[in-house]
């Protein structure tokens, strides 16, 4: 389906430039896509058609410090929730 | 990426079974992908890790009377924007 949620894309970019800092107990696929699919469930989704303007979604949104403030903390919730609650068997 | 919004589903199957009902000037598949897009911006994501979950998720919002007006409705809006702003140059 060519319809794209460009913070899909965000959010994993901030999961994955701040993996260390999170000091997950498990950094598997499973966990790392639970982490995903919780924060998604938390932020407002940005669908687009045309995913050649999803590289100016994505730089307004770095741009804006508060939402940017906003993803990480809702990022930093599901990984304390997935920590808590792993689903991986690990 | 295995993570999944089962909205993307429901909202495709309500706009695919309305579409006669819905009398839209263009039925191209920009001017319905506008409407998915532009619906699923205004609805709550309901993303999962793990794919074979989604027919129960779908059952519980289709029994959800509430829900399942609350989500045609959001298409019918989406129906009138787009029939506006056609995208497409038909």
């Amino acid at each position: 389906m060519p319809i794209y949620n460009v913070m899909e894309e965000i959010v994993k970019n901030v999961l994955d430039e701040n993996i260390e800092q999170l000091h997950l107990s498990c950094t598997c696929k499973r966990c790392r896509n639970d982490i995903l699919a919780i924060s998604l469930n938390k932020l407002p989704p940005h669908y687009i058609v045309n995913k050649d303007s999803s590289p100016y979604i994505r730089a307004a949104y770095t741009a804006d410090r508060q939402g940017a403030t906003n993803i990480l903390s809702t990022v930093i919730q599901a990984a304390e929730i997935v920590a808590k609650n792993k689903r991986c068997g690990n």
